[in-house]
């Protein structure tokens, strides 16, 4: 299949993994795109709710960002030293039902298969959304463009993980870059102005002053906002294994690196917003405009450094779902190599990656896209909940990790990943709380029944494997040859064919003939000279020929009929049912046949038992 | 299946086929829906295009009107005449190909399938669109609506003949009722007013009076957009077989009837017309209304008779699609008989009609109505032409039919019937010529294409029948027992079941093993006890084990490519498979287990020969 090979490279042999593994500089792109780029929508998320509070609220931003970048530096060391403990990967799957139990493994499992779908989504559809706004010309097209970037993230990911860091590394650096620019350009133009500067081109509305107080609440609420700044981080951990050697060590630099710049970015933007006075606009209102592009054209004004700047943006936005793409299939295969998931996520295919993982991810993304029109910004609420579980999840399994295994340094370990379970287990019932009518609520459910659906399937397995087991050797007892049953419509070569296969493997043929509406017996008048008499000739019995009919027109279910009667009275004995088959060499002759000999079998297979067997004899056409 | 059986009724032996036959009662319906439901839309198309005339324009309908109705009679008399010479069903195809050869029969039945086609879209889209324009709130469902009056008429007709006569005679004779008593109380109150008649409702705006002169140009197009209102008038000659006995009068006086009510109706509407002054009104304007709705209102006001006429009208329109229901499946099956069409066309189902045609056509007609929004005004210039295209070579059929015939009364015949093709043959040019730019080339290019893919389905089966064609006798002389290959994933019940079969065909019997990635050789280990063993007791020769390598993971291939090998290296004697299958019971459990089973028979038959035949063993969970 030359197509697939060009669409997907050619197929790698497992003895090329090793080539396939990566560095920091691709892993950064692949594990850290989602936790980079949700500083483009992070801090946005927590102004939008301060913009009552006027001057007041823009300068609350500096304590929240604080915060959250301290929770952020708690998780980053806690997960430095799952990485070390786990270096075949270490999932908030993987540690929490190693050390928790399978209850907790399966809710962290179900909480990040959930996240990871709905960021593949809402990051899409959040790229797709502010092009759209910088090209209104775009609008009627917003769900194609969604699926377009949709379908070429798949496809990177299908072709394997080297690849997929080489695609993503130019928009990742451009992002990071142009940002951390703007940053400092930003901080030296404050310091010059003693801490009062111009902005190039002013917010459009200047900020009210205001002395409202911020309650309790809404601190709360502005602070769980501000939270999906820090989905993503959980993305290295689990994916230990595609990094090069040495490996923990790749990856904890590959950890470091991404956090330490989401911080930058995160105290950054922080910084600037209350030293520019930016408020964020009022989003669905006319003269909506983004935070960050306020700052950027407040600090650098609207050149072609903004240009830039904003279209990276725009770019990361739409790519960041690759992270989910990086993830979601290393989870379910793990859920699956526990049974607890179809085995076919377990595999990997032609290109060493989890193909099955990346397209149910991919389908179940595409679904979530088309029935939200590629617009999802009612899901955003549904996410951050399903990250913070999963991060407590894992940190508590790593506090029993550090119990069980002990030693020296186990106590120190143990109050970095316990400081983490706590401040993240913290967040999360903050998370749930404020966000728990606006939709969270549908998370829970979701969790519930994912974690329904997985014991089923272990379930499943359970009892297929027990009753397929078996450390009996061969009973080799009856070994009478089978009836055979031929079912023939008219005389010809396929017909032919199969008789005399039948008789190869028996001395009892019996050929069964289905009576048509219009049926002439040319098939009876024909039987002597074609059948009775050559086989006479060989001394071989002749195969019987039955006549079945068929007041309802069908043709399959009588001789379905027949094969089960012929079973009946001859128990202990297999019947052979030989179904002669046209093979169609091209997919455009398909629909020119009939479907008798898979609708025969299908039937036969349902409706039979494991005495009657079926044979499929093939003919092929010259033509 | 009781679902099916809920939903389409019992199947029916076809010893009942008498009872699914109809009377001119129900046929009226079935076959008459098309023709009768065009008054509603005939002159109205006629009316549109004279709209620049004013008065003179009103005034020109009757004439247009009378001509319209000629054409007509002489048609219905070239179709009874049709009727009586293929009492078997004489559709345009079957009289076509019969009298003139092969392709103007392939020109006749492709013009009629994309008429039906076209016609089922257009007559509901054009219901339903009116049903809109009275209850603007309905706008956003349009095409819900379509397609599920569409779902509504297709189950319909699984159900049977006589069922859809049921359900469709009591809007059609509620139609055809409340226009005929709006045409007699009109005719009255207008002889009454000693012909200037006072409207009850006038017209939205008074018609102007012009001096204007109609060009021959403008007349053509307005006699061919008028014709619209003869498709559907072959619809009878077409289903002859459905009636009952005696089947040829049966179908002539339901042909008359309908036509009958036709002109009536044609008549009857551009009489009021006239007398009442009424001039259509710009479509797609705002204060758009039908013809019919102003000549109801103007005769009769606006009270109940005039909701209850104007509501039948709306069902009517969009129950049209009914006649290309009861028709294209016809079609298809005489297409079908002659190998022109899949054969799968010329089955019965199980309610005695030919199910296949009646999906491909809901399928078709679903697919127009989605491509085009549920709107499909811009496909009525399509379908006009594929109508009388095909009533021209069926009357010139018929002249042909006579000719050969001969005998008393031929001469009176033929010349109706050749007077019928030479009107006919003029209209298809005359609409041809105006609406060739508006579409008709469409209708031109996509017969083309059909003809195409007649002629190119007639030569594949014409191939597979001379290359399955035997008149040879069964030739037994390599009765040697196959090579058996038993594919072994691991030790268990099924690979026992399927060894246990694979001895019983054949003394050579070879397992083949695909090492996987991480395997450790466990059923090499086992092979000693459970195999060898029991084999050498029994005195069988030992089944041996082949171990593939799998570099790239794959499973079903190296079995595949073994197989060819163990083929070619055995010329002359047949290679069995057998494949071990697990049976699903529940359709849920499907995407639980590997279709490995599945993916090995396909490669075996599409990379195979007919010396290598697969053996299903099959294997049933007992939970």
């Amino acid at each position: 299949m030359p197509f697939l090979d060009v669409l997907l490279g050619k197929p790698l042999p497992t003895s090329e993994e090793r080539g396939e593994q990566i560095g920091a500089a691709a892993g950064i792109p692949i594990f850290g795109l989602d936790a980079l780029s949700s500083a483009a929508y992070g801090p946005e998320a927590a102004l939008t709710l301060l913009i009552p509070l006027g001057a007041v609220g823009v300068a609350t931003i500096v304590p929240i960002s604080a915060s959250i970048i301290v929770l952020l530096a708690i998780v980053s060391l806690s997960y430095r030293q799952t990485i070390a403990a786990y270096p075949g990967g270490g999932g908030s799957y993987t540690v929490a039902s190693e050390n928790l139990g399978r209850y907790p493994g399966l809710l962290a499992a179900a909480a990040l298969m959930i996240d990871y779908v709905l960021t593949a989504a809402v990051g899409i559809s959040a790229g797709v959304g502010s092009l759209v706004s910088a090209a209104p010309s775009l609008q009627p097209h917003t769900l194609a463009i969604c699926l377009g970037i949709l379908a070429l993230i798949t496809v990177v990911n299908l072709r394997g993980v080297r690849e997929a860091g080489f695609v993503f590394m130019i928009p990742t650096y451009l992002f990071v870059g142009t940002l951390l620019t703007t940053i400092v350009v930003g901080i030296v133009k404050v310091a010059l102005a003693g801490g009062h500067p111009v902005p190039v081109v002013p917010p459009p509305s200047p900020v009210p002053a205001t002395t409202a107080v911020a309650s309790v609440w809404l601190l709360l609420q502005v602070f769980s906002n501000g939270c999906t700044a820090m989905t993503g981080v959980e993305a290295v951990s689990n994916g230990v294994r595609a990094f090069r050697e040495p490996t923990v060590k790749t990856a904890q630099r590959t950890l470091t690196v991404i956090i330490g710049l989401l911080a930058l970015l995160l105290a950054g933007i922080a910084y600037l917003v209350r030293a520019y006075a930016i408020a964020a606009t009022p989003p669905e209102q006319a003269g909506y405009q983004s935070v960050l592009s306020m700052l950027v054209a407040a600090v650098t004004g609207r050149g072609w450094f903004y240009d830039v700047t904003i279209g990276s943006i725009l770019v990361i936005l739409s790519l960041s779902a690759n992270t989910a793409f990086a993830d979601f299939p290393r989870l379910c295969r793990a859920v699956a190599l526990k049974r607890f998931l179809p085995h076919a996520f377990a595999f990997r295919g032609r290109r060493l990656v989890y193909t099955e993982g990346i397209l149910v991810l991919a389908v179940l993304t595409a679904a979530l896209l088309i029935l939200f029109g590629g617009v999802t910004d009612r899901l955003i609420p549904l996410f951050a909940i399903g990250a913070f579980l999963a991060f407590t999840l894992s940190q508590a399994g790593m506090v029993a990790h550090w119990r069980r295994v002990g030693g020296r340094g186990a106590a120190r370990s143990m109050a970095i990943n316990g400081l983490g379970a706590v401040v993240t287990g913290l967040t999360t019932l903050v998370v749930l709380v404020a966000k728990f009518a606006a939709g969270a609520w549908v998370s829970a459910l979701l969790i519930i029944a994912m974690i329904g659906a997985m014991l089923w399937v272990k379930r499943h397995y359970d009892q297929v494997a027990r009753e397929m087991h078996s450390e009996t050797p061969l009973a080799l007892t009856a070994l009478d040859r089978p009836l055979v049953v031929v079912p023939i419509q008219d005389w010809g070569k396929t017909a032919a064919n199969a008789l005399e296969f039948a008789l190869t493997l028996s001395p009892d043929v019996t050929a069964v003939h289905v009576a048509a509406e219009d049926d002439q017996g040319r098939l009876q008048a024909q039987w002597p000279r074609m059948v009775d008499a050559p086989a006479k000739r060989a001394g071989l019995e002749p195969p019987k020929l039955v006549v079945l009919p068929s007041p309802y027109r069908l043709v399959v279910l009588p001789i379905v009929d027949y094969v089960l009667q012929v079973e009946a009275a001859n128990r202990g004995r297999r019947v052979a049912v030989i179904v002669p088959e046209l093979v169609e060499q091209h997919w455009y002759h398909y629909p020119l046949h009939n479907k008798r000999a898979e609708i025969l079998k299908w039937w036969l297979l349902l409706r039979g038992n494991p005495r009657i067997v079926l044979v499929n004899v093939p003919w092929y056409l010259k033509t």
